[in-house]
């Protein structure tokens, strides 16, 4: 190879002010930043407690009409460190967490939008949402699909606060400029006759119609998926711990389409976690990112070193690429919930999991809210 | 072209005698035998009545020992002109239909073969199928699945006799050179704890174990297909008729495999119809197959311009590529269960369907059973 | 268990007469031959030698005007144990091979037909096969794939005889009553002026036009595979001998389907072997069953422990389940072709191999042609 | 409903800073930046002349020494609008496009990395890229894939400079918090005997070693894409303008994995249109981003309402969601290839695409290029 050219300082600075006026770049100053040897993020762990969450919830109930102040009552969950960098309403950098609050006797009118959305409820019974026109009944515990760009509306029978989380793929889709929304024209999309009929429908066997055959593929079929079965099938599992305990997440299983195997939602996973009395996961990481809701118990997360202490109700952050595992601290079992960015990375070749190399973390510090 | 030559008699005999006895042929006299316009079959269409079946299946509880005797206490349906042809045990070309006793306190011992069988159930309550373990307790007017290559056993821990309908696909198996058995070694193949599980684990909603996600594929998951459940969908359905009604088979639904909307056996069809009092179908014809049973009413089916006037318990056999109508006669819903090769022929590309050009058939003689 | 009734004889007789004349019958008698430990099948191995096949299609040649005394000039192998069963026009249970000659300035006119075929090119050049009117052009050790139920024509534009193979799922189709068959109405599908179209689309990488993505399934979009590029592909194989020889069959292609990676037909299997001089591979036998033509070469296959000899352009039948080895006894390569019914058993879950528990078989007899 | 409570300013405003310090925020003022009823984004159209380009890539030459200086020796294309966001490295917000220069000689040493890439050479001969050990020539025109993960390096053999575009997704990668990359530990991955196989696989016809078929999937089992045929696919079909004409890519190709018929890359796209003189498309706008190289021709596209002309050489940026239309200027073909995070959208059910409601934008402004 020829002996490269003797360049002097001016003439080295005259080009890369050129290259950078020209909107070009030298790849061999910032290519470390650009293809990183691991995932580099902003996204921060952080917990809330239920009761300041729901406190603002159910104070925006006294404060906001929906429909005239605001069509959805919602609070959501901010990451701090995202905030910083602009980014408002993110939870992590693809997923949004929103506290919704509907009162007996109001209804959130119908809208699609290029998001996908799971609800997962906290309080209260006797409201449905309608999914294209098939009415879902909501209680404790439950999760319920409204995939991306299908009709959705939520409507309150009965006579108590209902209270659930929003969890929607926001900051992905505004990542990828793909965010689409409409008002559906005349309030309310048609209402079919019959009630929880996907859910049904696979009940105890599966069915279709003669000729209707399902294809497998999005959206799923099912929309409501009971935390009375999601519980049933839980319980079962501890009876083989050794086939069904999962090292990182106690015993857990994932909400899933039926025709596909696949997750529940297209982009948005779920999971309910089991964790018995005193049981401590070990220590994992992995690529995607998720929200955790606690349905039942008292116990902590441990998160990059850091412990996050949690109990009924309460929400945290697990950003990606993040070390973790749990622990239940109470007497009785613990429940979590979390909804997550998997199935978008697992679509696109993008997983990765590790194990820590010695199965738990060192307690480093201590979590507590606030700025 | 160049004119052809001119051949003598005697030269053309010694030519085609010298190809038949080279074991070569001309496919100009015999393309027609070969390649039919349409297709030409050996399947009589036939019916049986309860009582002769069920007394025939009684009897031999009386004089037969499961284990001793037989291993498994069988009566097969055989279709009168296929046996003809020296086809024994054959209900169609493809498929075999048998009804199987089980007296409170027997068992059939586990075994497995590459031919696919479903099982409906006529009488008793109290025994069950394991299918690779899975204990899965057997209704009336439930089906099991018990897919090909899968060990599977009975055991009756009831106290009444058990009566049900074994299909499989005996004559596509033996056609195509592809039947393997094996008896298991040591009598039983272990049980699992749980039972019903696979029925169980997609009602209400659809949970995996987190990390054993179910493939898309065959077997189906789910092994046990409850009648009450099966009822409720088709009672569903005719609340919306014009949606709903099949022109040519009512009410009807499939038994689906949930992971790939395809039916639940991978060879082998299954299908409820619901007739409500004086519906009458219409007439269409297909390539595939069938077994009818009947699980409830009264009326009859016109089969290539022949009635078969059929009751509950009665069984009779639709060949491919026949004109068929059903009517209900009853006062009350009739339920007729049936399997066919629909699968097989599908997954080929060889499945076909044609409407009756005038609707209905014309009645032409009325069908009673005897050689 | 209760003790079984004492039956006489007299009484017995009477119980199985009654129900052989109900047309029921006693699986406790049958069942070892419905179903059966391993594959039961009439399926005779046998060769045909070129010689013979040729004289006998060149005199219909002389003998026959297509158009006038038959549609298309075809001599076809008749298995000669399926004969004594009936079974005309049968090579194996499933598959048909017949050798058509068409002269120059001669056409066979379309038609289409539920069976598939391929064609493999023996004799010849200047021919064209249309297959939904795209031209592909034949030449010696070409296959081409028409479809089921694609229109085909062929037509000679060149000066010297050409003769090619012919296989069809014949018997499959028949077995299954699935045949059907139409001629097209005016002589001649439309042709598309792009010749080879299919064939180049794929070549030297694979492109499509925008918005007309080619979706994976069937029929292929690739229409003919040349010989030159398979004949490439092995050699090039030979010279990674550990990765690429096959024991059983030496270094072999299959044809694909570019689209699924499955077989390029999507019932009818084909291959190509290439056995250098003095290779000798090993035994054994799988479900599904096939009928070899000899490209190029000399030498022998053991099947069943009986020696069939080959040269260049003898046709040898392999039955199901049959034991076999192939030796190169001459000093060039060899090249064999083989079509089956590999998809079928493979898409039905009933293909199933096993190695020769030595490794090869001992040779009881030579094979002699003949009656 | 009940009427809402009153609330003073001060206790409104207490609410909302309390809510603020909790990090949980109010969904009622902040939907409408989240869910918005159209895609929102900073990426700037922009144009490089490839003079400028080339200059600073040649300089790069100059003054660096691949091994040494830079692993690579690259210059990247940089959105200004996406620079003042602090977004280095970004064309677009998913992709990224460099101009890589290797002399003759010279190599880049083995990596991999989560990223997916794909090469389009514009200058020079005798350097191939080795993916995962195959070598693969690189020529003018030719597009190369080194899917995500797969190991690959690049060496010069030839005599003359080399230059190649780098089209990566590393936007997206970097959004999604999934970078992951390693060097080869001892510089090269040993490279395979067999030159361009993967290309050649697949060309005029079809076929796989048996029993090593080709699951249909990524990566694709090409690698290498000729331009010579791409040329002559284009050719081809203008020879059909009623069929192949697209109405906004004049006749336009995919790149495809032949195994899925879906783009060849799993996450990014890539197409290359040929314009015919005076051809002039209609304008439509969709999700998805490109870069757009011009391969050949004179001409330009307006995007957004503003000119962007293009010659032999250039570079421009089409940001998501923007009208855009193409016009060829000269007296020859033109030849645009793109690549673009299509695949994406679609996978993630994000695509969507509309067209301009008058056919054609009107121009409002001119493009010129530089700060």
């Amino acid at each position: 190879m020829s002996k490269k050219e003797v360049i002097t300082d001016t003439e080295l600075k005259e080009y890369y002010d050129g290259m950078k006026n020209s909107y070009l770049g030298p790849l061999w100053y910032d290519l470390g930043h650009m293809v990183t040897k691991e995932p580099v993020h902003d996204v921060e762990p952080y917990l809330w407690k239920w009761k300041t969450i729901r406190d603002y919830v159910m104070k925006a109930g006294e404060i906001l009409e929906p429909g005239k102040d605001a069509e959805r009552r919602v609070v959501y969950l901010q990451n701090p460190n995202l905030l910083k960098h602009g980014l408002v309403g993110y939870g992590t950098h693809t997923l949004y967490a929103g506290i919704q609050l509907l009162l007996p006797g109001e209804f959130a009118p119908s809208h699609h939008h290029s998001q996908g959305a799971i609800r997962f409820i906290i309080e209260g019974s006797g409201a449905y949402t309608a999914v294209n026109g098939e009415k879902v009944y909501m209680e404790r515990g439950d999760m319920i699909l409204t995939p991306a760009w299908t009709w959705h509306e939520h409507k309150h029978e009965g006579t108590e606060p209902m209270i659930w989380l929003d969890g929607l793929d926001v900051g992905l889709v505004k990542n990828l400029a793909a965010s689409f929304f409409e008002p559906y024209e005349n309030g309310f999309y048609p209402e079919q006759p019959l009630e929880n009929y996907s859910t049904e429908k696979f009940a105890k066997g599966a069915f279709v119609p003669k000729g209707k055959k399902e294809k497998p593929g999005y959206p799923s079929p099912i929309i409501g998926y009971k935390w009375e079965r999601a519980k049933y099938v839980l319980e079962q599992m501890s009876k083989s711990p050794k086939e069904n305990e999962d090292p990182y997440d106690g015993y857990a299983i994932e909400y899933i389409n039926p025709t596909t195997g696949g997750s529940a939602d297209e982009r948005i996973g779920s999971m309910m976690q089991r964790l018995l009395p005193n049981q401590h996961t070990k220590a994992h990481r992995h690529v995607h990112s998720a929200i955790y809701h606690v349905l039942e118990g008292k116990g902590y997360t441990v998160i990059n070193g850091q412990k996050f202490e949690w109990e009924r109700g309460d929400f945290f952050i697990l950003p990606p690429w993040s070390w973790h595992e749990h622990v239940n601290e109470g007497s009785e079992d613990a429940y979590l919930f979390s909804f997550n960015d998997k199935p978008v990375m697992d679509i696109l070749g993008l997983e990765y999991e590790e194990a820590h190399p010695e199965g738990h973390q060192k307690i480093e510090k201590v979590f507590t809210p606030g700025p």
